[in-house]
């Protein structure tokens, strides 16, 4: 579905003697070294050049927010993204900040906005209530992996090689909690969490519904689906149009050469979606940070991912990509400007 | 000896409101909301601005060195200054990046260099070996903490408010550990570390010898000292020419009501001895990343700090507090520019 080149490994050696011979001892710079080296092997090994820096920003809703599963209300997508667009929210501040620049998208809210600066990419008004019934159609998903990635195609065209993942979707931990579960065999009650900080009670339904939503969508699966296939299904079944379009942009990003900048909880599950999708996208994610939602430890785990930050954000909206976004800068900066022990004239340790 | 006015905590509630009403749910920014409330109460509850950040790197070298209890020899002290004067150093690179300026202090290297761009505070041709006399006298400890204040003042008045604190100094993790165990009550071989990356042969030997600067210093250290004078008697027994200054140079930076960023094990060890020394200087630190050196998180529990940053780091130079800094400008970012619900109309969560 996407031609994946890997991240090219053959450098490696390149790189790490490189990265060694810089005036620090070896290792000394621990997690950016790693970080230098991922950015090398997916950029070229004799500069990390950064351009185009882009947070894309997914918006869609979701039927299940009907029932009360979130802080917020369902208008509050809308009234967010309105926020996004006037430059008012938390992720306008943070990619001001470092030299961002932000592309708000409609997967699928209640309602149209009629806004220059929303990127139409409706898939529908709100997916359906995943305890009740599938969230999309397979067809429906496929179109959202196709526009996600087409969205992608035109920035890196124009230069973009850096992609930050966020997303707005009052409800969408709980389709999140639902495909992490089908996706790695774990239980509502295990990915389940309290999103941006619901009480108890409400806990206890979220967990309910979300229980609901796998049972039904594991009633229904076949057990005869190919891999690739049965994922589609999944995201289909119980994912979100934001969730869907962010996997094929991601998958996209990858079939560019692009960095994938993976925020929090959200954009995680798209990020193992689509790793199950092709692995071979996984070379170009850097995951930026941990979130507070207790789950989303299962999915670094799976995905063998050391996030940059770990600050106790919950806030999604691609925010804790945007804030790791300086530490590519400086792993860029010293892999590309620092003086090797021979260029210093300083005597190798 | 300094006069600091406690951070301006009778806003705490003007504060706490203001980030409250921002568009996020009630702490879902995590530690950047701490992160902002302390700004806030250190350059006022209206708006946060950050002005002039400039890193400071003081240099020193350490009699101990001698004793080959690092990876490097002396002489790379002074290769690095060099190297940092030339740019090429991973703090200046990290400097470049995040807009810092850096100043580079000869607090007292074992051979002076004519450049420009090294400020000469020399102290001395490198402290004594701490394992066999005094560091350096008291009235030389005195100077180092007058010369880094007023270097502090100088930037100060031209409208710097916010410092780095970063060193360099072969040997000085071995001073540092040597004050900690002073300081807090621990042995050498809870405080001493493997530095920037020594072997367990060397490490065993600079254990035995920050043993022995502990047991010398201890044993002419009279207990009728208070508690101030106790302090800098520790500071001259055991410190290093570049921690004295740093000492200096954080009380400075708190008495004109500057944001101090504290890098890792040695600054530490510095904003320790600050701590002691006048405790009203706390409220002015950040803690900006969690060392690999391991006796970092005694000091950490000590003053209750959290660093913001946890990347492995083992460099000095105030790397980690230059990688650290864009998170402040994104916490000044969030508090002085988000939109509240109000504004946005969005429903308050």
């Amino acid at each position: 579905m996407f031609l994946i080149t890997p991240v090219d490994v053959s450098h490696h050696e390149k790189i790490q003697t490189n990265i060694d011979q810089k005036t620090k001892p070896v290792g000394a710079l621990g997690q950016l070294e790693m970080l230098a080296s991922q950015l090398a092997k997916i950029i070229g090994p004799d500069t990390i050049k950064l351009s185009g820096a882009r947070m894309l920003v997914f918006a869609g809703d979701h039927g299940i927010a009907q029932q009360g599963v979130s802080i917020a209300p369902p208008e509050v997508t809308q009234q967010m993204v309105a926020n996004f667009v006037s430059g008012g929210a938390a992720i306008n501040c943070f990619c001001r900040v470092n030299d961002m620049a932000i592309s708000v998208v409609d997967t699928g809210m209640l309602a149209k906005m009629d806004h220059p600066d929303v990127i139409d990419q409706s898939l529908g008004q709100g997916t359906h209530n995943i305890a009740e019934a599938p969230a999309m159609s397979i067809i429906t998903a496929e179109q959202g992996l196709a526009k996600g990635a087409a969205l992608v195609r035109e920035f890196a065209d124009t230069g973009t090689n850096v992609f930050g993942f966020g997303e707005m979707g009052i409800g969408n931990t709980s389709s999140a909690s639902a495909l992490l579960s089908v996706f790695c065999g774990y239980t509502a009650t295990e990915t389940v969490g309290r999103g941006t900080g619901i009480s108890d009670d409400v806990l206890a339904k979220k967990i309910q519904l979300v229980d609901k939503a796998i049972q039904r969508h594991q009633a229904i699966t076949g057990f005869e689906l190919d891999a690739q296939r049965s994922v589609l299904d999944t995201l289909a079944g119980l994912g979100g149009f934001e969730i869907v379009q962010m996997v094929g942009a991601m998958l996209g990003a990858a079939e560019r050469q692009c960095i994938i900048l993976v925020d929090g909880f959200i954009a995680s599950v798209a990020a193992l979606a689509a790793v199950r999708l092709n692995s071979d996208v996984r070379g170009y994610m850097v995951f930026c940070h941990h979130s507070e939602e207790q789950a989303h430890r299962y999915i670094l785990d799976e995905l063998q991912a050391i996030p940059l930050l770990n600050l106790g954000l919950r806030l999604g909206e691609g925010s804790g990509a945007a804030l790791a976004y300086p530490l590519l800068k400086a792993a860029a900066a010293f892999y590309n400007d620092m003086a090797s022990f021979a260029d210093a004239g300083v005597t190798e340790v």
